[in-house]
């Protein structure tokens, strides 16, 4: 049996959150992984690269897994409701709905996370406990169906827990192989649990003007 | 001064190979990531996710960095004479010459890792000597101004370097911050050291379906 990811994409969401975990699950064996969106066409993510959505979300109702990705623009996300709408009526029949970083902010605001554990992005933890989930600084946490991520580069690990839960471990381990996912970060910085209080400053300032919202920070060493 | 880091797209190209790195630079102050290809439009990557391309080759001739992703179809991408001899043109003036995954096969087949020391996806170690590189097991390898990265989801950890030769090690620790790039592989198999037989046995099996070259594996436990 076929089993159907649809993952949505929308205007200025994180490009990775998506891809990341696409590159994982299409190698699963009777696997679909289908990208749906309001309109069939080119979507652009948060800075302009063009990814293409194949069907609409209405032709997708009823995906065994819904697999959300997020963005930084988290305020048009949440008021997405022809999105959270779908993710809404998809959750009813899945088998699994998972988001990736801020993605669960939109089950979030689709009800889901009510009373459950999840993660997201580090800098969205109080705004997910405004929908009733309790932020658990995790890199997934699965609540029966409900398997949430933490930030962007954390969609990988997440899909291959999925990849298990729906194709056994061997097989999930044959992918991490296959993407050669034996990570080397480079810096201890990753989390903001082990970041130093000026990489966490300079961050933000990097975050602001990425959103334009800031000048460009000096490289401070 | 704006720093220019041209991504060459093609077809049946793998799409994190492109993704991770874009995921990391476009975050750098004063510098624009751009996606070439042969004809502006639509490409289709391995399995097809639809990715744009912005401008064409012939539009960015002399790219600050040049990032090359790879895909399965290495011989397809090895002739594909446009695009490498884009590569070799772009070397001559490029400040950085990057592949990620099996992108180093176009980089040799563009004559630049002769005699180099490079890295490239673990299952084309010998296709990459064929070029007169020494493959040398790492995630990162860099001669100069020449670095090449490892399969798939190297890519991440590629850019990251690459951001710090760019900017200063303090924004590639924001960046590593902001992506959240605190990896957590649920499995102990992301290398071909690290993975056991049947691991490994079973990878190839899945290769093969995913390249429409043989049966879905089982699972096997």
């Amino acid at each position: 049996l076929i089993v159907v990811v649809a993952i949505p994409l929308f205007e200025k969401m994180t490009a990775l959150d998506a891809v990341g975990p696409y590159e994982v699950l299409w190698r699963l064996p009777d696997v679909d992984v289908v990208f749906v969106g309001k309109e069939k066409g080119t979507i652009e993510s948060e800075r302009p690269l063009g990814l293409r959505v194949d069907k609409t979300l209405d032709e997708v109702p009823a995906p065994d897994v819904v697999l959300v990705p997020g963005g930084s623009h988290t305020d048009d996300m949440v008021a997405d409701k022809p999105l959270v709408d779908w993710v809404r009526q998809a959750h009813e029949t899945s088998t699994y709905t998972v988001s990736v970083c801020t993605g669960a902010l939109i089950l979030g605001a689709a009800g889901i996370l009510e009373g459950l554990d999840a993660t997201t992005h580090w800098g969205e933890d109080e705004t997910l406990e405004d929908y009733g989930a309790h932020y658990v600084p995790k890199r997934i946490v699965k609540e029966g169906k409900v398997i949430t991520g933490a930030g962007v580069s954390a969609g990988i690990d997440t899909a291959l827990r999925l990849a298990a839960e729906l194709r056994g471990e061997n097989i999930a381990k044959a992918i991490q192989l296959l993407i050669e996912y034996d990570p080397e970060p480079p810096f201890h910085t990753g989390s903001r649990e082990d970041a130093p209080p000026e990489i966490k400053k300079l961050a933000g300032q990097l975050h602001a003007y990425n959103q334009g919202k800031g000048p460009a920070p000096a490289s401070g060493g």
